[in-house]
């Protein structure tokens, strides 16, 4: 019997126990051996749950428990949390997470105090929810060298730009809508602003490379000033607009940024719709994969805890590919402003030939996006730095800048 | 240090020594030891090659070196295949093969073949080239009940469908554009009449379910009959046509059947384009998981062929979901008439009211599509039976039938 705890029995803690009630045979016969969930942390009580009677209000209950081997962390949150993964884990219990923001904020210290101790930190649920792209990395594409990924990350903003593209409506009418359906918080700046997506492609990017980069290395833009006009210029020019995580990784380093980005329908993320996300990795040998499916919810994280919870309690994960993080060096990750992107741009302005003929002055050669509201014009740039395109924006000759917005 | 094998040293065969080339020292780190490829089999020589004096044109001369421990199949075809793998293992050398045919022909001795000598038979390029669903459903999915499968596994006919969608051309042409370019070859029944996209939807639902059923167990209808104007009543309702090999899993048994299909724009798969291949898995906790990527081609199948052999060489595979497969017990394929499906008909007949008067009696509920070309009437039908759908179009009271595709 493999004994297992829970810290936290909310949303995605009390799916775990069902995913184990439901899956209690197949589990069994995949890890060879049964799973029982022998303590749980919280604050509450549940007397009605069939596991009312393994709820413990303490900390220790759990850490001086040598029958308990993998305790799931799905309290979220850096404190305590952390303090918590520590202390379990110097007892030698290996620990699996859903909270994204533990990974990538405490991540380096995390694997490092799970390599000192022989056990395994875990978190294939804290980046996509229920799609194993992590495990994908550390198996399939083990051998492989990773040069990009590119991901819709986080489920609510998607929802959100699914619905502005739909239905032509605003963004803060749709933020209100998908607060009351419950697909966003009351406070959505970790959403809209990019601080989930940004979190999640850091972890990416570091089982891609073994480099946990710092946060504010990782340049992130908000959706929040994305307009109806926006959406539209984005479906006229062949496209949807997307809020992307992405990493770039050469020999040297990596480029790494969140924001929105024109994405052209030839892109298989253009199509990924409503609370989906999907990640896509580029490797020189497999070409481009794509993993897709649900990025949250109760029972596609609670799956992902458990698919972890198996794979340390039937030995698969002894064998997938070592997350040994180190922090990245000095400069690995390069300055924004000396990324290239394509520029999509619009002018408040009547005359066409003017901000055409300023635009192509500042930024090379531009191309004119047809179907222009009246009094405006729109243009999409060649490739340039993103410091030189600040540099043509600010400059202004063209009128008055409305939007810009990069295009994949 | 791991000595391996290639028998026939081809596209993909060629592919595996460049791929170990190019990732030795990924794959060193991954598998905790070098792979050495000690052997090639193939009836030519291969003077110019770094691995000429690795060619051998007799079987004996691997079977027989206790060196070799894995053996990678790119010869395709049953014969002499497998009695060349089946002598391997019976050597105590583990298998990993690109060749779907074998494994949905032979798949049952093979696997039972493998668990007698305690070695491995794997086959992770034989279905979605470098996609890795296989091992995700292998390691990941490995605790959850699998109810759906449905996947866009042949890339030349995806290509041939999408071409037609873009262009309006028709299939005759396309196919022959398309073996001009190299994509489908000079005899192209395998792909069109859809008996690849069937043995792939068998070695899937085997890794789902355990059991490998008979070829023609598996409903199979060739693409070969679209036209130009199901394309485009496709794009008018709102989706594309696709072939889909798809398997829905109960308790009971299971329904599998390959054939064109209009899948909605809702519906991923229905985005899925030129020669790429993906594939859609429902399990009750994970919900929908979509894997995406190059089902075919040298280095994506070959990478898939090397990630299979370091996770035998790495111990991955000892941990991974085992495959067991048995045969299909009487009856556990549902008969296909016996499946409920929608159905897409155009009637060639002027009188509209006619039609889809005609049309309820014999179908029940129908949804006329609007824009139907002069001289016709397009419906789409309510759910009913293959059986009656069958005997309401051969009564034709509605009309001569020109097309008749099902509704994903």
């Amino acid at each position: 019997m493999i004994n297992i705890a829970i810290l936290g029995y909310g949303v995605v803690g009390g799916g775990i126990t069902e995913v184990i009630d439901r899956n209690r045979e197949k589990l069994s016969a995949f890890v060879g051996d049964d799973i029982n969930v022998k303590k749980i942390l919280d604050l509450r009580d549940f007397p009605d749950s069939p596991y009312g009677d393994r709820v413990v209000h303490d900390i220790n209950e759990i850490l001086n428990d040598d029958e308990i081997t993998i305790v799931c962390e799905t309290m979220g949150g850096v404190n305590p949390a952390f303090d918590f993964s520590l202390a379990l884990m110097n007892k030698g219990k290996s620990m699996v997470t859903a909270n994204k923001e533990l990974v990538a904020k405490k991540g380096l210290e995390l694997t490092e105090c799970a390599r000192e101790n022989g056990v395994f930190y875990f978190f294939e649920p804290s980046v996509g929810g229920g799609i194993p792209e992590i495990r994908g990395m550390r198996t399939s594409l083990a051998g492989d060298t990773i040069t990009e990924i590119d991901g819709i990350l986080n489920g609510t903003t998607n929802y959100i730009l699914t619905r502005m593209k739909r239905e032509g409506v605003d963004f803060t009418s749709t933020l209100k809508d998908a607060q009351r359906l419950g697909y966003a918080e009351a406070n959505p700046s970790a959403d809209v602003d990019g601080l989930d997506a940004q979190r999640k492609i850091m972890i990416l990017t570091a089982v891609a490379t073994g480099y946990l980069v710092k946060e504010n290395d990782v340049y992130c833009e908000t959706m929040t000033k994305l307009t109806p006009a926006d959406i539209d210029a984005a479906k006229r020019w062949g496209g949807a607009v997307k809020l992307l995580g992405s990493a770039r990784i050469t020999d040297e380093g990596c480029a790494l940024y969140v924001a929105p980005f024109f994405v052209p329908e030839s892109f298989p993320l253009s199509f990924v719709e409503d609370v989906y996300n999907a990640i896509r990795i580029v490797s020189p040998v497999t070409g481009d994969v794509m993993f897709y499916g649900r990025g949250a919810g109760r029972m596609p994280t609670a799956g992902a805890v458990v698919e972890d919870v198996a794979s340390i309690a039937s030995g698969l994960a002894a064998k997938e590919k070592r997350c040994e993080w180190k922090a990245a060096p000095e400069g690995y990750v390069k300055p924004f402003e000396e990324n290239l992107f394509s520029y999509y741009v619009r002018v408040k302005n009547d005359s066409e030939s003017e901000v055409l003929e300023a635009a192509e002055l500042a930024f090379g050669k531009v191309e004119k996006l047809c179907g222009a509201p009246a009094g405006y014009v729109e243009f999409i740039t060649d490739k340039i730095a993103e410091k030189d395109a600040r540099i043509a924006i600010a400059g202004g000759a063209f009128g008055t800048v409305e939007s810009v917005i990069r295009v994949h």
